[in-house]
């Protein structure tokens, strides 16, 4: 209800802030007897992980799981799974200078109004370091999804104003940005090189993309797939907009253009998005959301502090140009999330 | 769970088809003692209510709510209202030629797929129909936010490929598009005649604007009060994407452009769209959702039986050749409910 | 979260006044595709049904449920199930008199505290004419149980002070007390009607056996279903304890006596009512739960009105001298939601 | 959904083995920027620990609290506070020998059929180790009704046979059975000794009293403050009934007996317990449950192994031959996390 728990039946609630002592996660509703790849959901966390490269903050997590309950001789026992994350390169003290100002496109004066008090190391709560817990849940969704043939994939298409021209799945884990064009991912590299060194950073868009999802999943009216897809997305931090196959193009399209045909072979086209009526299709769910710029930039800002006051502020620390490459794997782990509570939703309703 | 019920302490349930008996919701968690107006929930009504001019459906529902519980002297009591529209037109028979078909842009094949039973009466439970359950709840929610100085208002942006060129709030009750620039108002509808003419139909884009919410409504990290307003607009039959503020803009924006500086007089720009961190700034909440062009179209179209048999379909009937004009009462609807919902749990967190 | 909702995914939502123009409720996450022996619901209700004899309230209610969604052609949907029944025999003048008085053991005074305006007729929400929405529910959940094989039956073992001897679940049914000992019975029934006679009322125990249910149901930590069980019962009005298996017996016991021995043939005895840990065992499930005497009595009580103001009362209308008989079809109804929400649990735990 | 979460609005998730590295709990929805005083925790916490007196286990953990989020200079956040307890006296080895031998009394044949795999480690999960996190939660929750002018108090009654003659607050913490009376406290040590040395154990009754909550708390029709506390009750291992005000003795008085009378100053009885309709009337809350006696004991009992066939076992290990003693901090923790969410759900009602 306060808002640090997602799903209904395969249940998160994550905790921690970004400079405290740890971050976490605990998973409810995990399908017991399934030996839990563990090295696999490092390497899930490893993708989210600071530092990974120029392009990304220089703050040093190794991001190593713990996982403190739940699991019973590498197998799942159905109990609750706690999965920690301790902070090893907190730096609250590089927050100091400005505990008394308000960053502009953070959430630091949104939380002080909310709560009447503010935990302003880093962000605190507001941090996207919470995301970290996320990816460790949801690799563990990922591995349950995987054993009913179900694939989550998602890259960077469009970033610093260079889109992809081409969707070259092989290719997004060799690139910094998570490209699915190696060509565009160089030119992306170099706006954001160019932005960063101005003191400043770039948006861009993430497309997803989720293989063997049979027809029937979602619930209506409310809990479509498409509704808590979009919820499950427009709570990741920085992310400002979701659409479904055609998308905002859909606005100048013709039905008789939108409608994807039927035969005996499947659906023609996939303007859908692999959703109606909130339900998947059977085709590829294919959406998009996007990225604004990163917030925390070096370039003077002007802002107010705490009393009202205007001041002007500059946002050192360890941050990233870009968003979207250590996105990629949140906006996974979120979806994958999703289809594992609607799985076992359909489950429960033909139980 | 099941996917009907909507919020966590303002909540509804909706239930109904479109041609069996009667749609209608419960409200749970009303403030008690508040005198409502019963008129003006009837007024939202026929905001959406069918057959309001040519460029929408001429099914004849005169969707006269009846307020069965919850009531008493005229003001809530705090126990649930029952809300019901009983189906007065519905022509289920209409549909029996085409029971063993799947209508191409329609749930049919989702919800045979997900059921394994379908109640093909112009797609039962699937149809838009129940949104004017939504439409009687939001009225009530809005009802309460005024309360609070809060207003919501949507509109359409545009339809048919045309673009409004202004924003003219006063307009829009004013034209058969509820469009906020007449002269684009006329444009859009002579387009949506012309796709109806040739058995055909047009997608839109409607914006929805939110004045007087205080900084500090949301829950973080999911129940953000975006992630809840997109999981919201989602859920609305036909919309396939959101984006707030400077939305998918965002992607070709670099920082310094996009966050919104601050000055004692509030924020110079509102690219945020009024929600920061997935909280509000106090700013104006600015959000828009794309509607899909209708799916049910005159004009032939392929598509596959239940015994999976080639065919070919033209969706006679009656319908709206483009949804914004009806969908934007909707939109106003949910945002209601989410607002209504973020007022009271902002209170008890604080309680 | 207002307290109108019960269950998790098999979920039931309640309306209604006792005074007001119906009571109903809306069942969502049904199993779709089950016909629904209509028949049936409408004996349940009968069974909870006002004026069944000289021991009940001679309000004249037929309490014939109207089905108006969820159905398509005799079977269920999936969809919402709204079920609804209109008070014929609502008299809200009667409660003119009394309006500014609250009743002794009644919700009145509670009411006006909590929401700080009253329904005066006849309790308005607080009556236990809610229960009938849950028996027409719970008619549903037992038709979906019976496919799986659990039967539960519930019965008045004690009231007025007299005990039933022997558990005879054939008279049950044969004798207005719903008691499981025809002679136990017949002494029960002279001793209400003297408490009648009177202008008094008397309380007494239910006992509630389950059969069929297979061990594995039952979610710890919280959601045990002794735990699930005992929030249903207690939620019933005049309920006021509940015991499982040997109950407030267990007080005196020692472990070696209470702990239930296991055989390759099973459990040697049922101290534990068929529930460890939270989980059901596979042995019967067995509880009591104690009625509370009527609070609507005739004899002259002491209170005071809405002023504070000291007053006395005299309860007339038509009210049940004991409470048990028409109790018995309701521990039956909840008991039969809870169970089928549990099945629709483990499903999904192991989907 | 699961089962590991546990109310509305401030809402806990527990999680963590009884002899794996540790047990805890993520509290959601506390009011933000309150003091928190640790001590007072794990004061709590004390009274709850193994170890206390020879009445009591002597597994030796100090159960040291660890909060790791949600608190920032000594003060709540708003953010989820994660509690954990790191297990130090964790003795697996010890359960070796019965690993594959179901305990009589104990949750191990339940949780095998429910999930098809157990963690035999002295119950895991279902261990009433886990009730330490409740505690330490329930901890926070008191602290917080403090601030509203809210008490609760238990302590034991009955135990061994032995019932108390009078209730004295102020012994209660000065004998080893936490009882209300320090004469009958002697006799029943000297009871559960005895069953001790035997190889044996007993039950008991433990009472709770609940000052200062105003009228007004609880919700209708299922949610009531009666439901939802016997939720709680009976959720903690090893209670099997629980009883409100008169509770089972109104099974035999009368409705002119058990009707509370009302005057100006106040109700002049207390057979409903401080609830009447579910909601609470002003009066002190008064509610008793029946432990039943631990199920651990050294006498041989007959049982079967997971391969059903015929077995003795004899559970050696630590364990206390009376519950009582330390399920009194057990029951004051979930009754306090009980009101507190009431508390906040009853100001969303009248935001």
């Amino acid at each position: 209800m306060a808002g640090s728990t997602f799903g209904e039946i395969f249940r998160i609630s994550t905790f921690g802030e970004s400079h405290g002592p740890a971050v976490g996660v605990v998973i409810d509703g995990v399908t017991p007897g399934v030996e839990l790849d563990l090295a696999a959901i490092q390497r899930e966390l490893d993708r989210r992980r600071p530092g990974q490269s120029s392009l990304t903050t220089q703050r040093k997590e190794p991001d190593a799981v713990e996982i403190l309950s739940g699991l019973f001789e590498g197998r799942t026992t159905g109990a609750p799974i706690l999965m920690i994350l301790y902070n090893k390169d907190a730096r609250p003290g590089a927050y100091e200078s400005i505990k008394e100002l308000f960053r502009p496109g953070h959430a630091d004066y949104t939380y002080l109004k909310k709560y009447g008090i503010r935990d302003w190391r880093g962000g605190g709560r507001a941090s996207a370091r919470e995301t970290a817990a996320r990816v460790a849940a949801g690799a563990v969704a990922r591995q349950l999804l995987a054993r009913r043939g179900v694939s989550v994939i998602a890259y960077t298409v469009r970033a610093g104003g260079v889109a992809c021209r081409q969707i070259d799945l092989d290719v997004i884990e060799r690139n910094p940005m998570r490209a699915c064009d190696l060509e565009a991912a160089a030119e992306m590299a170099r706006r954001v090189e160019e932005a960063r060194s101005r003191g400043d950073s770039v948006g861009g868009i993430i497309e997803c993309r989720v293989r063997g999802v049979p027809p029937g999943l979602g619930e209506p009216a409310f809990d479509r797939l498409d509704a808590d897809l979009a919820k499950a997305m427009i709570s990741i931090p920085a992310v400002k907009g979701i659409e479904f196959g055609a998308g905002f193009a859909a606005a100048d399209m013709s039905g008789s253009q939108h409608n994807d045909a039927m035969t005996p072979e499947g659906f023609v086209t996939n303007h859908a998005g692999g959703i109606l009526g909130g339900i998947s299709t059977g085709a590829e769910i294919v959406f998009r959301v996007v990225i604004k710029p990163t917030s925390s930039i070096a370039a003077e800002q002007r802002t107010v502090d705490v009393h009202g006051r205007p001041a002007t502020i500059r946002t050192k620390g360890r941050h990233d140009p870009c968003l979207c490459p250590r996105a990629v794997p949140v906006v996974e782990a979120m979806t994958a999330l999703v289809l594992e509570d609607h799985f076992k939703r359909q489950a429960a309703l033909h139980a």
